[in-house]
């Protein structure tokens, strides 16, 4: 019986890429938001990641809902502003999802490097040089 | 007018994730067919992705109509048997794809790095160690 190991028996399946990462605004949103461990405000996310007001907050809700992320107003200059940090589990949450996707980029970069279509995956895989 | 270079502007907007290709179950079967250039029976990628009839015979109908696999009934041994290839059009697109991925891996790599909580992600940056 070798149907305990899933990850052997569907090497392809990529179970682990968490279903709420891995929307492409959310994963824009947090991508940023783990490069700035100090947070980000409402605009410079939005800047940041080409989303429209609506958007982002609809995004930024999900994510906070799902424990992700904390927003907080903030006072800058006598100004409310909202801030916006990554949680503890959060970035738990977002560095396992990132070895799915380095595990992807691995997969791909074997038969992507024989074929010599990318430069950037030479860099990734100096060993095989 | 700083507006024509939306990649320095919205450097964490990642345009070029493709949606068709970043739907997870699109994404293992795009994968698996990269890493097996000769084709895969409808069996086999049933198996690597860990996907039901139903969901794998959807998602091949999309990357089908989409141009980017192929699927042709072959006689195999007197039996007929679905062999999935992907195009040269589907290579092309997840390989542009897979660089956008790359660049997540990068942007967020750094700063996993320092906070030492990926041996994958060292494994990446071999310059930065």
């Amino acid at each position: 019986m070798k149907t305990k190991n899933s990850k052997s028996a569907a090497p392809f399946a990529y179970e682990g890429l968490d279903r709420v990462i891995h929307e492409r605004a959310r994963l824009s949103v947090l991508t940023s938001l783990i490069t700035h461990p100090a947070g980000l405000s409402f605009v410079e996310l939005k800047k940041l990641c080409a989303l429209t007001d609506g958007n982002l907050a609809r995004h930024l809700q999900v994510l906070e809902g799902d424990g992700m992320i904390r927003a907080t107003k903030e006072e800058d200059a006598g100004r409310a502003q909202t801030t916006v940090r990554v949680t503890a589990s959060g970035r738990k949450r977002y560095l396992e999802y990132l070895t799915i996707l380095e595990q992807i980029v691995r997969d791909a970069a074997s038969v992507a490097h024989e074929h010599d279509e990318s430069q950037l995956l030479r860099k990734l895989s100096p060993l095989s040089t």
